[in-house]
């Protein structure tokens, strides 16, 4: 462990960190909304914070090696969340404590996009863009971390996916591939969020609106300025909008990268996760839509546009609301919680356990019925087909394995603190799979729950977002050994 | 498929078990409770159909082939429990349903114990002593099952259990070994009703409940003669009776062979299974006893006793009750339950996904979390100081999966028929698991629900205890095809 190095790199984010808290100064000022004063004071002691971590090593030019790699990106989520946490607490609308403003912190930059707060319409603009804007960052930071950490790490069968994007591989060393990589990937990001807030625009949002939207909409946040989510526009055109651009969101930035490059749509195609994604998003949501319209719930136009768009809300794990969907017939609760748990491909901004990885469950689970009958025929597990490396799928049992046993540890942590069945699971799946609403007392937000449940639901959201093994490894004796 | 053979072998099936019926047929005649007739026709039809559909194929000799146990195993339980509800059927106390009868068979034989009728204590004695010795024939199968045959098909990993019991292995003819450890287990499942049953009557149980409550004990089936259960009795004696023969069923029944023929109980603490069996219930017991004691449900006499009693009996999956479980604070019902998902260990009477699939899930999480520290290192799953070979793991895994998709799948199921959340998960948790209690409108019993939902339940309680890969791959093409 390279403590220097890390001290030198933890500076430099937190010094750049606290930019993000500049455009709330400007905007707080514009609106004369009072809350100035809680950001230039949350900017300067995450700044100098930085400042005086990064002075004494300011001159160290070691390389990165793979292993410092899962320390600087749980510091990134952990560190940043707890600066990022401070405006919040300091401003008095809203009057968080300070567990409050952790979890609406980290829940922005984790992208999870569940919320203690309401009265959200009634909040100075400068608290509601910082939100938006937290879950942007989160994004972008994601962004990097699936594409180009987590295949280097090796983490949870993500190897799949390692050289996807050509880049300078330098033996082991981090920084140089990253770079590269990393620049791509925020152009493409940064291109989609441009795109995303122009259409909302057009369609109608006020111009503050549409930027705040487009942050959450690409971050797969899920964070809104209103209370009402989505469903305040009353907007069908402003649905589709976000529909378009929560599914272009949730595929891997890999297949973006290609597409972009050689200037054609056709490797999606050739994509055996985004086939499978898009298969799932359409059985996900013909069968909802069918249930809503043959229970009555709504004239088959509403079963229609509020189907399609909780679906795709839920299943991209973004979290948008333009309908209560926990009042659904029951089964339907469950089915798009279902789908949260799938999530999104890896390498893009949505939660969940990846459609990859659940795709190679699946034909695991499907190889095992073929060997019975067989018992001595080799079988591999095709993916496209190609065969998967036993390693990879390994990796991902490993990965759905230590899931579960969390999963369920958290699952009695929040029972224990008096939540209903219901209410439990639903919040940790939600804040596993980095979805945001739940279900039961959690449905509309997580304000009136136990202090002790919101703190186990922070950690399940940086669980979630660092796919578990991130932040696993660091609890480890042995990572530390040598 | 060697269909004449498979004919062959479900006539004398059949008529085999025509002859469970008898004793009810004496028991109705002794206490003129009025259903020796439903005994009559059921033991009639069940023995005819048997001997007919012998006859024609009486005089083939060919021997079984692995693949063909599929075949058998399966018809054993559908079959069988489709005959079995004949005299529940016919009988007009209680007066169940075509459903309602096939629940109640295929319950007994599953060694599930979930029960649609209420009212026991005013049931015919004939009509009790036949549910119990169908959850007593039910764990004379599993026995065989899941010693013999299991790791012979190498079903979901238990192909670790291979030749445990030594015994002739001729090529892969059936027949000649599952009779030799058939033999040998039948004697020592014998050994254990009778002791069990003697201990019950010398506690204080009438004989007739004596013997009634040892099959359902050493079967971990569940069913009782009261409804009440075991609370009827009011008695620690027999509770602990219950609780001692409880844990003994749960354990691999190679071990007490062994034990048996070794005159030593040396060999329990060398299974890594066995111990970590034991450490789990001990978790178990002593954390329900303590939250039990802590939320002042009760004294700490009534929390020990029966927090330890409702522990082993949901863990080992028996579902005996002395107190309403469902009803404790909430993190407790769901705890239980999920000692139930864990269930006994292999080649026991017990339900569950067993005691050492989960203990190899967990290895193989804890193993990933080592390789991301150490990529290149070459890190085996051990159980018992013995490297697991990879295919068995893949099995487990195999397993798992296809789990979890059909408990996913029977649960939309159930949420479909209109039942809430916690009414759902635990009515297919239980069934699956073959534990019989669930929490919910199914906490006291099965009567209320929708007969599909019943019906889901049925396929739910043989997926369970058929360990799902012999019933499903029935449901391929590829099993015909040669
Ligand atoms: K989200
Ligand atoms: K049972």
């Amino acid at each position: 462990m390279n403590i220097v190095i890390t001290m030198r790199i933890l500076g430099l984010l937190l010094m750049l960190f606290s930019i993000t808290m500049m455009p709330s100064i400007l905007i707080s000022a514009f609106y004369k909304d009072g809350a100035h004063l809680a950001f230039i004071t949350g900017m300067s002691i995450t700044f100098f914070t930085g400042f005086f971590t990064w002075l004494p090593v300011r001159r160290e030019r070691k390389e990165l090696r793979t292993r410092d790699g899962f320390l600087v990106v749980v510091l990134f989520w952990t560190v940043l969340s707890l600066f990022g946490s401070i405006p919040l607490f300091l401003t008095e609308t809203p009057d968080l404590s300070f567990t409050d403003a952790v979890f609406e912190s980290v829940s922005g930059l984790s992208t999870t996009g569940a919320t203690v707060i309401t009265g959200l319409d009634e909040l100075p603009k400068s608290i509601l863009f910082y939100r938006q804007l937290l879950q942007w960052l989160g994004g972008m930071g994601i962004i990097v971390l699936a594409v180009a950490i987590l295949p280097m790490l090796g983490i949870g069968g993500m190897q799949l996916y390692r050289a996807e994007i050509p880049g300078p591989v330098k033996d082991n060393k981090l920084t140089p591939r990253i770079t590269e990589t990393a620049k791509a990937l925020w152009y493409i990001y940064l291109t989609l969020t441009l795109l995303c807030a122009g259409a909302y625009w057009i369609a109608g949002m006020s111009l503050f609106d549409a930027v705040s939207h487009s942050f959450s909409t690409v971050a797969i946040g899920g964070f809104s300025t209103h209370d009402a989510s989505i469903r305040y526009f009353d907007s069908a055109a402003i649905e589709s909008i976000g529909i378009v651009f929560m599914l272009i969101s949730t595929v891997n930035f890999s297949l973006h990268f290609l597409a972009w490059r050689e200037r054609s749509v056709r490797n999606y195609f050739y994509d055996p996760e985004f086939k499978f994604f898009l298969f799932l998003m359409t059985l996900t949501s013909v069968s909802t839509i069918g249930v809503l319209w043959l229970t009555s719930t709504y004239s088959f136009a509403d079963s229609f546009r509020n189907g399609l768009f909780e679906v795709v809300s839920v299943a991209t794990t973004t979290g948008f609301g333009v309908a209560d969907f926990s009042q659904w017939p029951s089964v339907l609760p469950f089915t798009l919680f279902l789908a949260a748990f799938v999530g999104g491909c890896a390498g893009s901004t949505g939660g969940g356990m990846k459609v990859i990885r659940v795709l190679l469950i699946l034909k695991q689970g499907l190889r095992e019925v073929k060997r019975l009958i067989h018992p001595s025929a080799v079988i591999p597990v095709k993916v496209g087909g190609r065969s998967v490396p036993d390693r990879v799928i390994e990796a991902v049992w490993g990965f759905f394995s230590v899931y579960m046993m969390l999963f369920v540890v958290m699952l009695i942590g929040l029972l224990a603190t008096g939540l209903d069945q219901v209410t439990a699971w639903s919040a940790v799946g939600s804040a596993l799979n980095n979805l945001g609403p739940g279900l039961g007392d959690v449905a509309a937000h997580y304000g009136n729950i136990p202090d002790i449940a919101k703190w186990i639901l922070i950690v399940a959201m940086l669980l979630g977002r660092l796919e578990i093994f991130t932040l696993l490894v660091l609890f480890t004796p042995m990572f530390w050994r040598r």
